[in-house]
């Protein structure tokens, strides 16, 4: 395929202007993507796949910073249920993020510096206004599917309340149709956690060091919730890092300890702390039902989209009920729903493990909205 | 009464030295403390009464910083489960804190200078051999109970295995035989971000400015552990603080961030930072079992203390399945124990509340202990 607008790593900046959640606009809007396999005839292959928080667009390929293989190699690629020789996949880095998408990391043509603090607050509702100017660009009028977990989930359900008519089926996977408390505190934390950064400075750190310690620490805040305990337990429980006894010293004497300090210091590397303001803030901000009058099913009345929701036992961070929330209110509307627990002991980062039956799910739900 | 050593606010320098279970020795040790009621001709009426992470040994008692009733008012006072017109009751400040008991913020003899990180590490165990030497220096030889909550209970449990013949009986709520993998984790999140916030400079503040803003994240972060997902869904919800409408924007939008924020911000000013790092550790390292061969049982094997565990439903700091393991231990060393779980929205703070069934519970196990 010679057309520019096809394959990995693609930038492309687009007038817009993007109209946002809180009045502002954005112009241009820049976004990177990646694009695998191709478009059929018809159009009728068409998948957009969205990622959580912290996620990028290398849903299958290396990513640039860190080396490591695509977040989920498992769910996309040959022979997987979202297959690039059957479909035409698209991923974009989400608004507000960091790698290639507009975000406060960006410039701001106004003055030619970074945005920093002065980018406007985004929703989730605008990051799927921003992908659906990507597919305008790209030539996909409807998608045969939108899926995600967490908050590629959130995105994918207002896909589906936004642009019914562009969305075939959904998989929502791990996820919400809006943030709890619980989930709002613990972003609070993160958040007040790098605005406790001198290094912060307000948001104006690009021309010199990032709040990286308190990242990393909003990072091990979050990092816990995306475990069970179980699983923490199970994987770390209280044994000790390279040592037989306890140092009696603050030391990471635990291995558990050692995990947390590892994933704080390598998400710095890849992650900007403006990005994690303005994403935890817009997974704050979701809540569907709110956006249609504050009845969730008065957001899919009437569609004809066709919906696929998986949660897992041990999620903490947006548990079965949440997942039964959506359901009821789908077949209020008069959705097709499936829906199903899945049992994992990894708690909310299970949608991005190797777990079979989600796979099984996902691949005939699929195959069942082609045929 | 007119002996100095009994009363609200007291202090005593007892000259020890108190031998540590990392080895090291520490003299003088300061206890900060108060009693209410008298000892009995028989001393048989006393109860020492063990308090959490951040609490105090102002049980029942207005706090002298915060101005705040006591913190156990439900259950200790007249014609309360712990009575002071029945019982001697003793609480002290727990060893490594900061409100009289010895602690990093203390002088360190041989410098005359705080302790900051040069004080010891600590452990709940040597928190109970300072509180022994309280109870020397009292002229209290056997407790007819010892009771706590959260750390307090590990406290209390400790003492069960640690002086056995001065422990008649033992209340344990809300707690645990030792930190699990997911409780470490939260700690080691709440010290780095002491440690991140550049005031902490290594423990050296004393004559500077305090990190304020890390102890506070630190803090926001731990409280979110003591409430159930529940109990902030019904206290908070997504309701908004004090607007109509999100300001698209980084405020406290949201009524659940700003009482996170009064949190922190409230709680820097009664704590002392290195004792967040100190307590915190010493209730990582707490592991019965392990002090006594890996099986949590033979540290009770043959006691003839009474026990009487309760956990709540909503708990999820230590929840039931803690105070179930230490029910099975205490069955298999042939104790004599009781187990109630009960219902509370409230998660672990439950205990600290206004909870009937609690209160129903100790004053009988107490009762039936002194019949």
């Amino acid at each position: 395929m010679d057309d520019a607008r096809f394959g990995l790593n693609r930038r492309v900046r687009l007038d817009g202007p993007l109209a946002l959640d809180s009045g502002a606009s954005l112009t241009p809007v820049e976004i990177g993507y990646e694009t695998y396999g191709t478009l059929n005839a018809d159009g009728s292959n068409a998948i957009l796949i969205c990622h959580a928080l912290t996620g990028d667009q290398h849903v299958a390929s290396i990513h640039p910073v860190t080396g490591k293989s695509g977040w989920w190699e498992r769910m996309v690629g040959p022979g997987k249920p979202i297959d690039p020789e059957r479909h035409f996949i698209v991923c974009s880095n989400a608004l507000g993020s960091c790698l290639g998408t507009s975000g406060p990391a960006s410039i701001e043509p106004a003055t030619g510096e970074p945005w920093g603090m002065r980018f406007p607050v985004i929703t989730i509702r605008d990051m799927v206004r921003a992908q659906a100017l990507l597919l305008d660009h790209l030539g996909v009028g409807t998608l045969l599917s939108v899926a995600g977990g967490s908050m590629g989930g959130m995105q994918a359900l207002e896909w589906a309340a936004t642009f019914p008519e562009r969305v075939r089926s959904c998989v929502l996977i791990a996820t919400a149709a809006r943030h709890s408390a619980q989930n709002i505190a613990f972003h609070e934390v993160g958040r007040q956690a790098i605005m406790a950064d001198p290094k912060w400075n307000r948001g104006d750190y690009y021309d010199a060091e990032p709040p990286a310690a308190g990242l990393a620490v909003a990072r091990m805040a979050a990092h816990i919730t995306y475990l069970s305990e179980a699983g923490l337990t199970e994987k770390f429980g209280r044994r000790l890092q390279a040592r037989d006894a306890v140092t009696f010293g603050f030391d990471a004497d635990f291995q558990v300890e050692s995990y947390l300090r590892h994933q704080g210091i390598s998400f710095v590397e890849r992650f900007d702390a403006n990005s994690y303001l303005y994403i935890t803030r817009a997974l704050d901000y979701f809540d569907v039902a709110a956006e249609h009058g504050g009845r969730l099913a008065d957001a899919f009345m009437g569609t004809a989209t066709r919906f696929c929701v998986i949660s897992f036992d041990t999620d903490w961070l947006y548990p079965t009920v949440e997942g039964r929330n959506i359901v009821q209110a789908l077949n209020a509307a008069g959705a097709h729903v499936s829906f199903v627990e899945l049992q994992s002991p990894f708690g909310h980062d299970a949608f991005l493990l190797d777990v079979p039956a989600m796979n099984r799910i996902v691949d005939g739900f699929l195959r069942s909205v082609t045929a």
